[in-house]
């Protein structure tokens, strides 16, 4: 992909795995493109261009047989490699062969690297690993999708400062008057940064009445970042003391809810939201609280119905781009600032390592005895 | 404001002062910027921008609260002033301001200033008093509203060149064959201009029935503008001959029917057409035979139904401005051209003043001793 | 008109001649400009830019009547030649002039030439002459009306490789395996090219139950282009053998089906498809099987439901133009290239003519003495 303006070596969410079972053509455009994405003929997942060679008719329009699609259009046959395996008007063409892409199945997800494929390294997609027990153990998952009409960094900004909850979530996760009172804390580790909240001594009010049980509890948010905008939070409701200890330590073990939110940039102003999360343990108000339904549907409430409309009214309303807008930055809003001046970094470094590239691309050729 | 397309230093009709009782919100663009309108903690109306200056959320999409506006992202709170008047999460942010506006109400309309405050003069703002009237002394008021996607310049030119009546409004006002028979009139006051009809000896048609009465009358239209954009009309039916004297001074005393059109423009190509209509009073087809009920039906009829579908036709039929499609120019275009360019004028003057300001800026600051 | 990107000097399909009946005001866009279709005094089609030189009115809102259009906003009268013929509201202006352009009725559409009037010769117009038999010695025409949002090449190309009927139209006219051991033809006269299979010896298919009868025929499709984008098809089943010697020559007199398919450029990225059919003659699948109702509803489904999705969905797919694209070209793409490649020299051929008369006019003008 040639678009400047993305990240192109790194891991984006393109689907979930679900989407290409059942021999399902998936067309989908991330980052300005149109792909399709299917599993070829030993059910390895694929992406392509979605676009045929000859024609430009979109490859989504055509027919998958045994993990061969066939452009609808005049019949050519392209396997997931992107190689024209079939021509039923004459000899197979030589230049017909459509631009594919490096994706890995993980986690339940679809992960696709835009770049040069020669560089993707699967060690890089983050964990998501909680993803994969669904139904196992008596756990669950619920995964969901969101198509939101605003600039992926809008999401990520939404999901790095998560003091909207008290909010804007009112009516779903917040409007309890924990968060004000929390502790705000920024952990950097280059391209994966953590915008946590710890929240000690709260009261536990019943979710479903809204009214005070008398008991205290001990809670945190901690949301990890991977660039460039795949995200992981961790909500945990503890019996109040007994964890008082890992105030400043990682806290992935503790007991909680995991959920992903992995933001994928569709076109300019526009992106896609996958996002799951599992069955509550620990203490406080999810515990036997929320079952499966009921989760999702929660989910769904506080994504589509509270947070989308606001992030789509704030792209709506940006005459230039972020900075240009000069925001108030608050102190909360340490960790979207960060991720977004790390991701900038990351961008302006991939281009200049690119333009290096070419130029010295063009010194070979120009050292070449003239023809 | 800092769109130089349009003229800043005057007022412009925001909207119906009713829009903002019971503590609503009103969020209206006008001059290509999103507005919030709302009574303060007084109770005195008060213009915004309708974004945050934290993270560009809509104000409008916030809670107005004893005339103050929470937004509803993170919780930052503000006055009519457009000052910060609360932070949930912190101490009060410096640079948290919003732009805010000059806003009068006069006459039950909302008047704005979209340029420097303090040149701001409310006795700059035309008549409307008629519309204080409602209910008052048996006489009675209607308003109405009418979004139009066209430029407000074409609204401008409908209504001052009233021949149209004849054709497009030949279910409604026109279509008997008066205004080919009258006498065009210009005056020209500067900011304000009157483009008025004189029609004396016509039948008395009945409007029910369209049939004539064998009765005569003398008829007149009285259009005064107001820059940018602001008219009021003034129909009569007079008894034949009483009034012959009247012919050529200023009728304002006489009886009939005062109306508004406040055209405001939203954005490039879109315009908000603010209207009101009295009680007629007098003699001929207007009294007696339309009560309140009727005349807001007519109106609507009028200026929804007749006007709107042409004038958005006309913008969509434009492949350039007004000029560059070389309008044939007819007498009784007299007034609208006029005041299209009375109006340039003023923006071009506004334009070369704000020059001069910025280049004097300028100058002072060179004058300054290097640091 | 002005606009370069079309040949301007040829003959485009307007619309149906019935279209303009029955005192009927055609409107529609082509080339970029909104036009009016109509009959003048004398019933001679006539066709105006749908815009009052008064106040950009669309002409198609006004009313016609007896030859003449009246605009519904201020009353100025045009008649098919585009003169003010009436002003109700003062003399006739001078400069109140509506474009005309040269139209020409024949074969039941009307033709229209969008460049010098001087020039346009009715015997260019391609021979559509079944066109003219519906209802004649047990004949039948069926004519119909596409709207595709695509550029108008993009139905050329479709139309001049039917190889795509074996796969896109499956469900209608293909699906049999007859093309792929056919042979392509491609004959070039010029401004007309011919692309043409020619499908000797294949198994007479039933075409109600897709089952073979034994039998066999000769088959061929021949499809005439004339430039810009008007194109006849000529579809024959023979019984086998008997036209043997047919193979290399002119077809047109042997039985069997001809269509229209005149394809007019509405704007960037639209066009209109004008089509038409008539009653199948000679042997095979066609003769006996297929009457009116059936083969407008076979047209239909062929062309709104199988064409018309691809061909606009290869136009939302196309990120440059056709050659930048870099679309890989096969055998059976020849007769597309070829009057793709012969439409761009008759344009350029076209602009350079008319560049050199301009350069010819500025130089006259400098040979005059100053003023
Ligand atoms: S466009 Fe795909 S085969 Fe022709
Ligand atoms: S955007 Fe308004 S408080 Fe954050
Ligand atoms: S616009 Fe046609 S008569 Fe005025």
């Amino acid at each position: 992909m040639e678009n400047r303006k993305y990240l192109l070596n790194c891991w984006y969410g393109l689907g979930w795995a679900t989407e290409i079972d059942d021999g399902q053509l998936l067309s989908r455009k991330i980052l300005g493109r149109n792909l399709i994405a299917f599993r070829d003929a030993e059910g390895r997942p694929a992406a392509l261009r979605d676009r045929c060679p000859h024609r430009m008719a979109p490859l989504s329009r055509g027919v998958l047989r045994d993990g061969v699609v066939q452009c609808q259009y005049h019949g050519l046959c392209f396997d997931g490699a992107g190689r024209c395996v079939e021509n039923p008007l004459g000899p197979l063409p030589e230049r017909a062969r459509v631009e594919s892409f490096a994706v890995v199945e993980r986690d339940k997800m679809l992960w696709i690297w835009p770049g040069d494929a020669a560089l993707a390294d699967p060690d890089q997609i983050p964990d998501y690993s909680f993803q994969n027990h669904d139904g196992v153990d008596g756990d669950w998952v619920v995964f969901g999708y969101t198509h939101v009409e605003a600039d992926y960094q809008l999401e990520t900004d939404n999901l790095l400062d998560l003091s909207h909850t008290e909010f804007l979530h009112a009516g779903s996760f917040g409007g309890r008057g924990f968060i004000q009172n929390g502790e705000f804390q920024l952990r950097d580790f280059g391209n994966e940064i953590h915008s946590n909240w710890w929240m000690p001594d709260i009261p536990f009010i019943d979710p479903k009445t809204r009214t005070p049980t008398g008991k205290r509890l001990d809670h945190f948010l901690d949301m990890r970042w991977n660039a460039p905008s795949n995200m992981r939070l961790h909500v945990s409701f503890l019996p109040q003391g007994v964890h008082a200890d890992r105030k400043d330590t990682k806290r992935d073990d503790l007991p909680g809810q995991f959920s992903a939110h992995i933001i994928t940039p569709e076109d300019d102003g526009s992106c896609h939201y996958f996002w799951s999360a599992n069955k509550p343990t620990g203490a406080g108000p999810f515990v036997g609280g929320l079952d499966k339904d009921a989760g999702l549907a929660l989910f769904k409430l506080a994504f589509e119905v509270e947070d989308k409309p606001m992030i789509e009214a704030v792209e709506a309303n940006m005459e230039s781009d972020f900075w240009g807008e000069e925001p108030v930055i608050l102190p909360n809003d340490a960790g979207g600032i960060r991720a977004r001046r790390r991701l900038a970094k990351l961008i302006r470094d991939e281009q200049a390592a690119a333009g290096g590239k070419e130029a010295q691309a063009d010194k070979q050729r120009l050292a070449q005895p003239a023809e």
